[in-house]
């Protein structure tokens, strides 16, 4: 049960936990998929970022006295799951690069709206030392889906259009 | 098999079609389950607009001669379990809020990134009379999302502190 709202940051720190090493996962086998090298870089750079967010946490989880677990997270399996499907399906290489965009921006908001609460949450509980770290990953979260807008503005839809010609 | 992008815009089209219908049914239990009167009344205003959001989705389908068929979402079935779990699990009526307010900004963040796609989507198809309907729903999901973190910040997530006090 879930009482507080010591419970309830507690709980989605955990989720986001789940989140992140999932993403962790997935991330290179996008980044394999794609066949824009600059979405392919986009990819594994954000992954190294994940591998830090991942490390925040567990010293969030640390700040707070509270053990570092990872809670299935069933949102995230969602988007992760209609992204492998845009993977499976997508026939054209371009046209599978606009479909991984799309999903891996599903993934960033999920990720954005959720680091937002934990912030405000954080800041309520007067866990002033956690605020800082969930922050710089929010920041991060931003930057990385403003980047694949601009990816998918500077051409990787243009060019799945001319895939499908 | 979705082959073009006009097959991966057609499907992410039943995709949100679904998501948008699901929170059709989901916002008036999560009004019902309220207590800040505020909230409750951001959820039911924003009902409405999900409404129209359908219809919007609806003339899009027309717009680019498709039948309107929603598809399931698994993102989106996700993000409600997981509000679902938090009103099922939140002891105090102000921590309940906080979790309502949690789960509402992560469906308005799905649905960002996924109108954000499909408007990008629609140009690069040159689907021209589309982009104005979803970006008018682009822009109102991104409302609602402002004024439910101007409600967090105004005092539903203290007064969840003081429930718990």
């Amino acid at each position: 049960m879930m009482k507080s709202m010591e419970d309830l940051f507690y709980n989605l720190l955990q989720d986001v936990y789940y989140a992140e090493k999932q993403l962790v996962k997935t991330l290179p086998k996008l980044a394999k998929k794609s066949t824009s090298p600059e979405l392919e870089k986009a990819f594994m750079d954000h992954r190294s970022e994940t591998e830090q967010h991942v490390e925040r946490l567990e010293r969030v989880f640390e700040m707070i006295g509270k053990k570092a677990r990872a809670r299935k997270c069933d949102a995230i399996l969602g988007i992760i799951k209609e992204g492998e499907e845009v993977m499976k399906q997508a026939g054209e290489d371009g046209i599978c690069d606009a479909g991984l965009l799309a999903a891996a921006q599903a993934a960033e908001h999920y990720e954005i709206a959720r680091y937002g609460t934990l912030c405000a949450w954080a800041k309520t509980l007067g866990h002033d030392d956690a605020v800082g770290p969930l922050q710089e990953t929010l920041q991060e979260e931003k930057k990385a889906d403003a980047l694949l807008t601009s990816i998918a503005e500077s051409g990787v839809n243009e060019a799945a259009m001319k895939e499908a010609a």
